[in-house]
């Protein structure tokens, strides 16, 4: 039995799995894959709006957000939000959680100015930074909710009264959020959401179109938002997967119901790595994130023994991100808890191997 | 039987269809679906080393270019070759041949003097326009080899000293070319490569990081070539299905030998759009399309009947683009003889109804 504790693209349930695998051969009864289909054809458009009625649906979406599909990732947010939000001479504000946070504002300094608030890179992004102040000034404050290669996750939204932007790219879908609280929300689809090759993003009417700047057309989110999504030919397979996904999701009994599950996932593996004299969480017990889960050993050299004995048992994606070491467990939505007692047996026989 | 002759995303092989079904399931006998493995599983490093190898050698890519696969489609390289090409105060020239060649020019104006050294716009885009000068002080020279919407393709590439940039997005992998007389060729993968969701680029080394803009790392070529085109998250399973196309491609003889079937293909169906009474081709002889081939009738009434009775017959996609009406019937590499035989034998059965 295979765990895929990968970061992402990541683990989607089999049932996704088996209805992608058909309609690349059939979609829809029309007799041609879903490959060849034209993104023009009513069929497909119909799978766009559902998808987009799914995302509205399953996240509380209110009135005056538009949701687009788009592609680039979320390393191509990083410039696009500067872009599309930040007019001349303005300057915008960053919290700085770890990797993906620092590439992003890294991205927005082409644009204008950029006030990194706090940042916890100083530990290795081992915690949230907490008590900062966001300018009122600032065009918009950019966080990331969740760090994928540091294991820490942001819960409550920062208060300020200047447009939030989030990447929530890793916990997108997996616990409640209340959309009001932001101005853009952007995610990679590749975790929760989908395959690789589409990009989400939630974003506030009112800020189309308000950075004044001239932006070329794929990069300009009026023009997304105007075309339906459908401004140049979409990444038709990932959007359609990402359908499959999210009405897999709704039948789970929506975010609601699934946060419950990531909550009881996270909650059984960090019981173990506190309770397990071998291993430890580098993180900040208040940060930790319900997705990204990372251990290390107490001795570095029982890294290698315990990763292939994991492997063995069929454990896949463990591996930690080099930045961190040791060992990194995506749970994300479709993985099952008994995943995690697998791990969690696993942990356990090692221990008992070493006493 | 249903034939295809939709314009992108269009028909691939029955094979590549099935062989992408089971890896939705079972990727390489890894007990993991395709759209759940790392983009950093070795596996999945192997397919992007694989895909770059074959677009090399089908089509004799030299030595001194690097082999891109990216995101946005055609429509993003319409702003990314100003951007990485055009320095501050230079200017480009651009072929205008057809809807997308003004899309490209009308957003390279973002980025500096475009001049528009021909256009065919006053006659509806019917022929490509000849005996134009290129600036010699141009950054480059864009043009577009094939026009998917008015069913014209320019086989010979013009001449000039300057670096020629062509979008090929319609009739890349159809027929041989020459790389070396390009600096950039640039294609959506949804016709003869693969499915929506990749872009190919094909860029001479010496043209990365040319403009001295600073860039999003997104819209970067240079970022993307030193990455072998995993920077970030690529569009895996695009990526993975273009794989399995040109491994098709290249199990029938590469391009030479499709590009014979394909001037077959095209000869058969022009024969009978010239032979036909009732149909008419929109377009010069000496400019018309292999890739799309549009046709009207001669009397506009029948159009309505015609296609009633094609749809019937089981042909998908052949109505025309309303920027031509009528017809046109896209026949992509994979699109068997046998169906442009079916759309003959329509077309004959139509006229036999009317006479």
């Amino acid at each position: 039995m295979i765990c895929n504790f990968g970061a992402g693209p990541c683990i989607l349930p089999q049932e996704v799995f088996k209805q992608a695998s058909q309609a690349v051969l059939n979609f829809n009864d029309t007799g041609l894959s879903i490959l060849e289909i034209s993104h023009r054809a009513p069929e497909f458009e119909a799978v766009v709006d559902e998808t987009i009625k799914l995302v509205k649906e399953l996240l509380n979406v209110p009135e005056g957000y538009s949701v687009l599909l788009l592609q680039g990732g979320a390393s191509t947010q990083f410039s696009m939000v500067p872009m599309n939000l930040l007019a001349e001479g303005q300057s915008a504000a960053y919290l700085d959680s770890g990797a993906w946070a620092s590439k992003a504002l890294k991205e927005a300094k082409l644009f204008g100015e950029v006030k990194v608030v706090a940042s916890s890179k100083e530990s290795n992004y081992t915690f949230i930074p907490k008590d900062y102040e966001i300018p009122a000034d600032a065009a918009y404050f950019h966080y990331t909710s969740n760090n994928t290669i540091f294991g820490t996750e942001l819960f409550e939204t920062p208060k300020t009264s200047v447009p939030v932007v989030c990447d929530m790219s890793s916990d997108i879908f997996s616990r409640e959020i209340n959309v009001s609280d932001f101005g853009i929300i952007y995610a990679g689809a590749q975790k929760n959401m989908g395959p690789a090759g589409v990009t989400l993003v939630i974003i506030k009417d009112e800020l189309l179109g308000k950075s004044g700047r001239k932006l070329p057309s794929m990069l300009d989110y009026k023009i997304h938002a105007d075309n339906k999504s459908l401004y140049n030919t979409p990444p038709v397979f990932s959007i359609y997967v990402s359908m499959l996904n999210l009405q897999w999701l709704k039948s789970k009994g929506g975010v609601a119901a699934i946060e419950q599950e990531n909550i009881a996932k996270a909650a059984a593996l960090y019981e173990e790595i506190d309770r397990n004299p071998l291993f430890k969480s580098p993180c900040a017990v208040e940060d930790r994130s319900r997705m990204n889960i990372c251990f290390v050993m107490e001795n570095k050299e029982l890294e290698k023994p315990f990763l292939k004995l994991a492997e063995e048992r069929g454990m896949v994606g463990i591996k930690g991100h080099r930045s961190v070491g040791g060992f990194r467990a995506s749970i994300y939505n479709a993985l099952p808890i008994t995943a995690i007692h697998s791990l969690i047996d696993v942990m356990q026989e090692f221990a008992e191997t070493v006493k």
